[in-house]
């Protein structure tokens, strides 16, 4: 018989993360190659930090095909499971780094799902008729303080029982708590709403059952979501925070971030109650925003 | 309006690790704390490494869902993807190390659905009729030679045309190519099988598409698969490799351990011909397997 050549290393406990990374040399894709090499250093160094036993990596298995089991058309728990870990912070963070010249970037979160509804600014997105009305507005600038004329603000968050529209299609109105604003020639943006609450992420999954097992909560702090937008410049994924909102250091999804955190205020004014057509007092809360140019490079790593 | 207590530190990429390892402070069970902090520790040392990009997240995600997907009663993509990273081995290796004083293990595979059918010695488990007939035997001792009477042997393998019975119900009897035998009291062990051949193990799925992508093939080198168990002594999961097989050096599981290879020879002698059932000359394949006792510690890394 012809006995074949045998050329490659065999695997070993000693050498395992090279002999699997040789196993990837002839990947056409460069970074490929590169991701998959650095994964299994990674991968191998934890196994061999913790000892893997065999029914931890059973656990294992089972509850990764239990999170791509629960994932459905509305509803991702692979996304949930790299938002607890904090790793979809880490990508966000990683891939948009302002150091300090512009607004910090957060996760965009599983619920923006649709296309918001364009409005016209001053209107009012809460349809439903629920929570504590509130004024929200801002500019968007550029990192000189340039003004964006003409800025789209996407903007999305819970109704005042902590769950987006879409994940009650039958309880609340489409659209419900979303716009697609476009700024003034100031860059200046202003819509009606209501002071954002706290709510839990979707915890009667494995992820819920992660968090359970950890003693951690599942709840994110009180937010609204924010896509700003301008031609020439980068967008930024983001929230506001609301500074006294529960969970403000204990996010679910490490979300967070100091200089996103802003004070709902109580307006006496009936003049500006009157103009932006809410009972006065009422709750006001202002976020500025600044895009970084897109024909700069974005800022590096500070290490 | 009472501001809550804002203690616990916020996300940064520098600590991201550390913040997110710091949620798990309050984990009951301290074996799954270690576990996670290390899980997290190591994930964001490979998302840092490579600056990992948002649409490679994206794809990530979505692997992981289609790979969660994929699994079924008769199929676990996971634990497939745990076998061609390496990790499947890894874990195997560390919890069965035996530096050179028992039979190396080796990975289990996703093909013991079932339990063997109990045959006795001499039994011929080719139930189908196809590939080269061929005399399996052995000895199963402990340590310092003991014969291991009695000892249980339970044996797997592909047929001729590279599957195993439980991938074709409607083509193969049931039990095809699985026997559990009960070794002599010379703790030997003799039954009737063919030649094994190599096989790819399943790829029409995220995994064969990994492999794909990385210009890795799907195959296994030729094998028989061992669980040997005698009460009192540690059981070995293991495979013996066919010395001429292709792919003894590029095992898409990476099970190939050196000390696991046996040569099949070719057997010219009527009279061991009757004695086996088989027509002279025959194939023969022999494979003792050293058991570690049990109350021993087992073996430690060698680092
Ligand atoms: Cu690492
Ligand atoms: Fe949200
Ligand atoms: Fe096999």
């Amino acid at each position: 018989m012809d006995v074949p050549e045998r050329t490659r290393e065999l695997f070993s406990e000693e050498r395992s993360a090279e002999v699997v990374a040789a196993s990837f040399a002839d990947t056409p894709d460069p970074r490929l190659r590169q991701v998959l090499t650095s994964l299994v250093s990674h991968l191998h160094a934890f196994v061999k930090d913790v000892e893997l036993t065999e029914d931890e990596w059973s656990a294992a298995v089972d509850f990764l095909t239990r999170t791509g089991q629960t994932c459905s058309d509305v509803r991702q728990e692979f996304i949930l499971l790299s938002d607890v870990l904090g790793v979809s912070m880490l990508v966000e963070t990683i891939n948009h780094r302002t150091r300090g010249t512009s607004t910090e970037s957060t996760v965009l979160g599983p619920f923006h799902l649709v296309e918001s509804p364009p409005r016209a600014l001053g209107d009012d997105i809460n349809l439903d008729g629920k929570g504590t009305p509130c004024l929200v507005s801002g500019q968007v600038t550029g990192p000189d303080g340039e003004p964006l004329a003409g800025a789209t603000i996407d903007v999305w968050q819970t109704n005042e029982d902590g769950f987006y529209d879409v994940q009650q299609p039958d309880v609340q109105p489409p659209g419900n708590l979303r716009g697609l604003f476009t700024a003034d020639e100031h860059g200046r943006f202003r819509f009606r709403s209501v002071v954002p609450r706290y709510y839990p992420i979707p915890d009667d999954g494995p992820v819920g059952q992660l968090l359970a097992a950890t003693n951690r909560h599942p709840n994110r702090p009180a937010h609204l979501h924010f896509i700003a937008s301008a031609p020439g410049y980068r967008p930024v994924t983001t929230h506001v925070f609301v500074a006294d909102s529960p969970y403000l250091d204990s996010d679910a999804v490490f979300g967070v971030k100091e200089s996103l955190v802003r004070d709902v205020h109580v307006v006496d004014d009936p003049a500006r109650a009157a103009e932006a057509g809410l009972a006065n007092p009422f709750h006001a809360l202002t976020f500025d925003l600044v895009l970084l140019r897109a024909d700069r490079p974005p800022p590096e790593a500070s290490r």
